[in-house]
């Protein structure tokens, strides 16, 4: 775990003007769900309100310590970087970052060894941010939405942002791990490899998998499909228990047989 | 706008058991914003549902064309690559993989020349997927969300998701292998994969493998081993044929025996 995720007690995320109260509630658990706690509410419509408890589910400890204030300035007053997030427009006179841009410069301020606030400010539902707001703001955040249809539910949009901040603080490492072996595996060494193959290739013609054909084809196929499988010692452990009972059975066949 | 946006039309979202219509309508809300269209519901509580109309608000067209399967074997047959979304657990015998690297994957899948479809499966509200559905997935899916407070909103996993599934299709396609086979074969199907798990699991009864045991962990080993082959329809017809003779010889020994 990253020393950046201490930056989280330093990034703000700052609604303006919420009109639904429900809003609010699904913001503060998608703020939660990526361990942020700090939201400051802007003149909204209606708060303290039972709809916005009722999204938070189990964020509602990010809803109690939320601030109230009447203006956008007050909200971000302390803070050395202010992002707002608006629908791309040709009319904003600022900088547009893509979320994971605005992520890491945010990160980045707020876990500074003089570290200072960061804030992510999302508009009102339907007219989002007003210009005299954009002008509060450092540079745009823009989510690269369908152009088509590029309406995020509020709570959505700070569902990505709030995740790419997340992100942002877990650092490269933890937020793009190769994909991880299952736990204790060992590979198999090339000799366990040749001991499964040659246990494979006796147990083809124990059961008359070639029935006359030649055998050097199907067994090059099988090697591939177990050699891009990966195996590790359990695997081959495994794999060769299947085919000492499938021997069996052929001897079985043959001692029974006519 | 990269041509792999046309892997939008092979990426397919699938609940599963949705217990609120309005969550299903905030998922369609949250894909249409991505570019993507493709849902399917499995089982769902209630749908057609007047919250579910209501919350896509202008993504009505993606509920509209939604279709309806009881099960996921059925929501999946289709398809290549199957990503299931789940906490992050212990239990899973699957990889786990972070949403940019399952996106990565799944536009790979989907924007290949000869693209096949990929699936995104995200389980119900409050219980996920259960170990039935989670087999039938080729990796799990995980949101790095604050352990303390993990429990995203379905919605909003399905707009994380969405999100990373559209930045990989804006992006370059990525270096990461989708899971076809090389050789330019053709990968299995889900349902022909699942055909040779089926005979794969007669097998082993067949030869008395499991000899007492119960056959559950052997065979989810044996699945493991055989995903990440990334088989393609050759292979597959090339191992049903091993194991038809080895359940030959397992008739043969039983009609012979004592």
């Amino acid at each position: 775990m990253s020393d950046s995720l201490h930056a989280a007690a330093r990034l703000r995320i700052v609604l303006v003007g919420t009109q639904h109260p429900g809003n609010i509630g699904s913001a503060a658990r998608a703020m939660k769900t990526m361990g942020l706690r700090g939201l400051v509410l802007v003149a909204p419509e209606r708060f303290p309100h039972h709809d916005a408890v009722a999204m938070a589910a189990g964020a509602g400890d990010v809803l109690d310590s939320a601030r109230v204030v009447p203006d956008l300035a007050t909200a971000v007053a302390d803070c050395r970087l202010v992002l707002g997030c608006t629908a791309r427009s040709r009319r904003i006179a600022l900088d547009e970052l893509l979320p994971r841009e605005a992520a890491a410069r945010a990160v980045a301020t707020a876990a500074a060894p003089a570290g200072t606030t960061a804030a992510v400010v999302f508009g009102r539902e339907r007219t989002g941010l007003d210009n005299d707001e954009l002008q509060l703001c450092h540079a745009a955040v823009t989510i690269p939405a369908d152009p088509e249809y590029s309406s995020l539910n509020l709570a959505a949009a700070v569902q990505v942002l709030s995740y790419e901040l997340r992100l942002a603080m877990l650092g490269p490492r933890e937020a793009l791990p190769a994909v991880p072996a299952p736990d204790g595996d060992v590979p198999a060494s090339h000799a366990e490899l040749e001991g499964f193959f040659a246990q494979l290739a006796d147990t083809l013609d124990a059961i008359d998998f070639h029935k006359g054909r030649a055998p050097e084809s199907a067994l090059r196929k099988l090697r591939r499909i177990f050699l891009r499988a990966a195996l590790d010692d359990r695997d081959v452990r495994l794999l060769r228990g299947v085919l000492a009972d499938a021997q069996r059975m052929a001897r079985l066949a043959a001692e029974r047989g006519p």
